[in-house]
């Protein structure tokens, strides 16, 4: 059966809408990456850049919530539109900008250390995001989802960090981005969505976001004490 | 004829490989973002994300480096790794990590104003990038390419930010990693790459990041300004 390794961040909740959606049997595992079990032997042979979500599919290993879904829709032919073009474009929009700039604009909101001033940084990475939601909203604007006439896995991408939008950018952000928000208001009353979110509850993770955490996460933070 | 949108950074020169690779005719059309050209009203129905590489094949508009190069390597069948979970792991592991986090790496080595400390951002984006070469090279330990048996576009992912590695970590950075240098030095010999890097200089491109170049590209400084 299929094992999918996750944590309770938004990256693998992406993955886990689709299983729900497809119906794929699956197999949950924990991986507690506020513990540091992605840095253990045995997860690195899963996944050697340390991080969650990845599967095993009876052998074939994907990592990258991105590329699962990629995978999973060409392996089921559900959720793939057809036009490759605007398929991959905004994949990709979601994957190389909407994610990573997603990441930074929370760590430096939340969990860097306040010890000093990063105004700057801060700055730097509510714009970008922000700018982000802006693409995404003018392109909502006229259509019901992000590629061709029919829920796919680039809505589903987008959903997964879409409905962290005032965790990244506080309370005021979603009535900024009312086409974003109408279509991740959609995913989430799906009860496959439900089900996606509560995957994470079958598990107990670390809760504290505490200095042992921060050390494991942010290694920079280890370079700096040394 | 395809047409090409490019500008003199890394991430059109590996669209530009994949061009010269596959002897596919394009046009090359100069987009200079030091100067604005990628929010005007035209490129931004090519783009809406306002930035470069973009394609548009016939009609088909493509954008973002990583998503074109898997569009015309399934398009034309050329440098496309037959094994789907390791293809779409290892493109979206150059895709999401090393392009992004190099990204930023070069922000706060090169581009940040100094009249500020960054010295926690400058650390961050500097682990993370070493942390992903890490991981390539040991990937690279035991294998002459990033997928499979053969050169292939995950291999013309890397080599877009690979080649600047010494620019993004320091001149002794690529000692450090030395089956990433001997892929990249690979790449770099063959006459296809030797043209994709000579394709910026049949534009005369801006060369100075100055105050006007800085608030163009840097949106949040800006609003900073404000």
């Amino acid at each position: 059966m299929l094992k999918f390794y996750l944590n309770a961040s938004p990256n693998p909740t992406k993955v886990a809408l689709f299983l729900e959606e497809s119906g794929l049997p699956y197999e949950p595992v924990a991986i507690d990456t506020r513990k540091g079990d992605q840095f253990k032997a045995e997860y690195l042979k899963v996944n050697p850049n340390g991080k969650v979500p990845a599967i095993d599919d009876n052998g074939a290993i994907v990592f990258d919530s991105n590329a699962i879904l990629l995978y999973l829709a060409e392996k089921t032919g559900k959720f793939l539109p057809s036009n490759r073009a605007e398929l991959l474009s905004w994949l990709m929009f979601v994957a190389t900008g909407l994610g990573p700039f997603s990441g930074q604009a929370v760590h430096f909101k939340h969990f860097a250390p306040n010890d000093q001033n990063h105004d700057y940084a801060h700055n730097r990475y509510q714009y970008e995001t922000h700018r982000h939601y802006k693409v995404l909203d003018g392109h909502l604007a006229n259509r019901r989802y992000m590629v061709g006439d029919s829920y796919s896995i680039v809505d589903m991408a987008l959903w997964g960090w879409g409905r962290m939008l005032p965790f990244k950018l506080g309370d005021e952000a979603n009535a900024k981005y009312p086409h974003v928000k109408r279509l991740i208001d959609e995913i989430s009353a799906r009860p496959a969505a439900a089900r996606a979110i509560a995957v994470k509850d079958k598990f107990t993770f670390k809760a504290e976001m505490d200095d042992e955490a921060r050390s494991i996460m942010f290694g920079h933070l280890k370079t700096r004490a040394a």
